[in-house]
């Protein structure tokens, strides 16, 4: 940890950032988003991609190594000049031509110094991409040549003797302990960066529950302190997301690749163009054309294919910046809650970062609630709380799902440590229609507040429970509600606790110790 | 119904149509929004709001009719030459002015007559907007005035010897019953188009699930055929869940309004200017400008009001352009599931539509579940689904509340209608991972897809069954399925039926009828 990266300001587990790039002499804002660009073929100059947001770009020094038109002049000139780019450059080693064909003819060595030589600020080793789901043996055969070339890498003359700063891929596989151990070992090189290898085929094929097991584990090994690229994550319908769990930087092949096929990114996921009959979008392109103008335009055509790339970049630093502003005010999950509704399998996603529901059906560890409620298993949910900040604008409660929001698992384990005087008696209730019977002979009164439970009066005016509710409750607001109530009630045995609600169903109720007296108000008469 | 309207395409209750304005000769695609234009005050040009996006914008007569300066321009040289906007005009009536200072200067005749004079393509009487919360006897004597001036104004020369259309607003407040009959009488005049009226007040507080109450009511007395206006509804973050309950017009002043007042309107809320960081948005004004530059110009300034106001009307544009492309596609619900993320309100108002939960305190019809899950008061599913299309694209199941969709209503009563033959066996199992035996002596074999419930294998292959599910569920998904299960079972008592599940949570299958015989395939033995 060559400490070029300050966390400005978390929300969840994202933070805004600041990296410093020495070789650039300058920083980059993060979350940051780095276009890739193939030195052979621009669908959008790289300075057109500076015009359109970004401070930083990726481009591939394997292929510039390997090309006899290029290197020489990538040499003479800087990659900087030969590319026409005045911002952060950042290259790739030719991992992914490793991964794609089995091998490559350079070594970390030399494409290092290569690296270096051509003026790069953020190097890359030749790391090995273990593709998910690749067996065990394998996975641990690769991860040990990768740490040996990361070890390399951290003494070569490129990285000791430049102010190039390099990074240190983190891979592993599917296994959540190697990845772990990956990042670990990675962090303990020194090395600046730590980019999360070889999770495009996840991305791919939609499989976000992995990819949140991924990162996750990724993250435990490294220091909060570390920057994390999230390698080949390129579309906008994520980033929210990721960058809930942490990650710092992404690159995008995606804008180009998918404005060569004709496809068009948008946050909710891909369409392609032959399929818009309008542009659901308000960028400069999408304003200017129709769907149709497009269609119209010859598939190869340079321009239809430099309109989509310009729209697909705009829509993805458009998100960026709706990120980075959700971040700043502290309503990042609110943001994610909305865009992982753009497809199942982000919700899965969301759900296995939450720790709610599970695959019961090839799932040996999957644990289930009492006797009640979907089955679950543990999340990162305490993962999300440890950086989430104490105090923010307004808590939104809008689904099932955010019953499970850090700001709710950080009032239960407060409820779980509260310490009440042995022999009192406590009411928690709503905070109006409660007759004054009900608080004969209470000690203390607490109000009941879905989805965060009992909350002391106290806190009735403080973040989170000045929330926004909706009138109409989900299940999964009364489970919570009821969760804390029983966090509560356990932690003090010696307390007598009586609790009204209006009407809840006794499905609900039903999961609350005994000795809780229970009274349905909009019954008027004790439950039981 | 003089038949000026014609539906192209349903998505749930939402519709592509085309509204024919014979006096502009030309016809508006529907959703389509009318940008408000003051006659006196014009933050944008109105040839600017055409560029933006508008076919169509509305302005008030009776603010020309009243302007010592505008009236004998507009009567000279046309309303549309006036304001220099090509496309169609209607024009309001001072009903607005009625409501804030409780008294105008003009009757129905008279702005009408006015109205057509100025050449005005749709003109509006002179309604009286019943507030909400008004107490009834206001409500029915404030409409019996209104529909006097409906019928007055359909027999007037400006309605009939003219090709003006003319519009018949809906009001009866907070009334289901009186918006249902408001809306029948209205449309018993023959008049055109028909704004719902007076909910402004609802949208400003946030009450969404009134909102739903009323729209739905006036959609009960209105033909199928109508074409209807909610009447100043101009933010974009409730046009999705507007479009599929049936209107087909919208209005909005809060591109100006809000402009004058710093604030930047987006899908998810609104903003001030003053607390933006970063532009969350990527229209024209967004990408080329950045918060600190427009809060660097003075707030009274020119430029930065146009600056406002053209985001403004870009979001609101775009976000109109996404929900025809939803409707289009058949994924408008998917589209509202996300929009209605944004804030608790609108998730209360969009399981009111779907008659998830209930508000149990103050409210004395609210229904029950049998003794679980959520309290539940009938929604407006059986609404939406009646002109649902039968197949679309995916479907895709996103959340706790998309479990009432309309598609698994249309699927639950299909069960409930189910002719098995008496004396049959069927098993109701996943897909995969069911033992031979317990197949033995089984007639018939059904999915059991969540959160559809029981589905005939040769089914399987079409809409909706093809969905897209998360491998998480949560409860409301379960609950839905078991729901189906007793549908199928209580319309066959004389079948035999055994359910396998994977560890489906007690309190879930609780909910089945005593003689459906269930097994635990993550267990392997019969639960009961």
């Amino acid at each position: 940890m060559t400490g070029h990266f300050e966390v400005d300001h978390y929300d969840a587990r994202g933070r805004l950032g600041t990296l410093e790039v020495p070789r650039a002499d300058t920083t980059v804002e993060t979350p940051a988003l780095l276009p890739v660009v193939n030195p052979h073929v621009q669908t959008l100059e790289p300075s057109r991609i500076g015009d359109l947001g970004a401070e930083i770009l990726i481009t591939n020094s394997y292929v510039l190594h390997g090309s006899d038109e290029l290197r020489e002049p990538a040499l003479e000139q800087g990659v900087h000049d030969l590319l026409g780019f005045d911002g952060v450059v950042m290259t790739d080693s030719g991992s992914f031509q490793l991964a794609e064909y089995g091998e490559i003819t350079v070594t970390t060595e030399e494409i290092l110094a290569f690296q270096e030589a051509i003026g790069s600020d953020v190097g890359t080793p030749v790391d090995i991409p273990t593709p998910p789901d690749a067996g065990r043996d394998q996975a641990e055969s690769e991860l040990a040549t990768t740490q040996e070339r990361l070890e390399t890498a951290a003494s070569t003359p490129a990285a000791e003797d430049s102010d190039m700063l390099v990074t240190a891929p983190v891979q592993g596989a599917t296994f959540p302990d190697l990845r772990e151990r990956a990042a670990r070992d990675a962090a303990s090189t020194g090395l600046d960066v730590f980019p999360i290898g070889a999770v495009v085929p996840l991305m791919g094929e939609y499989r976000f529950s992995d990819l949140v097991e991924v990162v996750l584990a990724s993250k435990r090994g490294l220091p909060e302190s570390a920057p994390v690229h999230l390698f080949g994550a390129g579309h906008p319908m994520m980033f929210a997301l990721a960058v809930a769990m942490g990650c710092d930087l992404f690159d995008s092949a995606a804008y180009a690749l998918y404005a060569r096929d004709g496809r068009y990114l948008t946050v909710r996921g891909t369409e392609h163009l032959d399929d818009l009959a309008y542009f659901p979008c308000e960028c400069p392109v999408c304003t200017e054309y129709d769907p149709a103008d497009l269609q119209a335009m010859d598939e190869e055509s340079d321009e239809r294919q430099r309109l989509l790339a310009e729209h697909n970049l705009h829509v993805s630093f458009g998100e960026l910046r709706r990120v980075k502003q959700a971040l700043r005010r502290g309503d990042l999950l609110e943001l994610v809650e909305t865009r992982v509704r753009a497809h199942p399998a982000l919700v899965d996603g969301y759900r296995r970062l939450l720790g709610i529901g599970g695959d019961t059906r090839f799932d040996e560890d999957t644990e289930f609630g009492e006797d009640d409620g979907p089955p679950t298993r543990p999340g990162f949910v305490a993962e999300l709380e440890a950086t989430d900040p104490i105090t923010k604008d307004t808590f939104f409660h809008t689904s099932a799902e955010s019953s499970r929001r850090p700001e709710i698992y950080r009032h239960h384990e407060r409820l779980a440590r509260f310490d009440l005087p042995a022999g009192t008696s406590i009411l928690i209730a709503p905070s109006e229609g409660v007759p004054a019977a009900l608080e004969a002979g209470v000690d203390e009164r607490w109000l009941l507040l879905p989805p965060f439970g009992p909350v002391p009066r106290s806190l009735a005016d403080a973040y989170p429970f000045t929330a926004e509710v909706p009138e109409r409750f989900c299940r999964a607001a009364y489970d919570a509600a009821v969760e804390g109530v029983c966090r509560l009630v356990e932690a003090n045995p010696e307390v007598a606790v009586r609790m009204a609600h209006e009407g809840w169903p006794a499905g609900v109720v039903a999961g609350l110790p005994e000795r809780v007296e229970l009274v349905d108000l909009s019954t008027s008469s004790p439950d039981r």
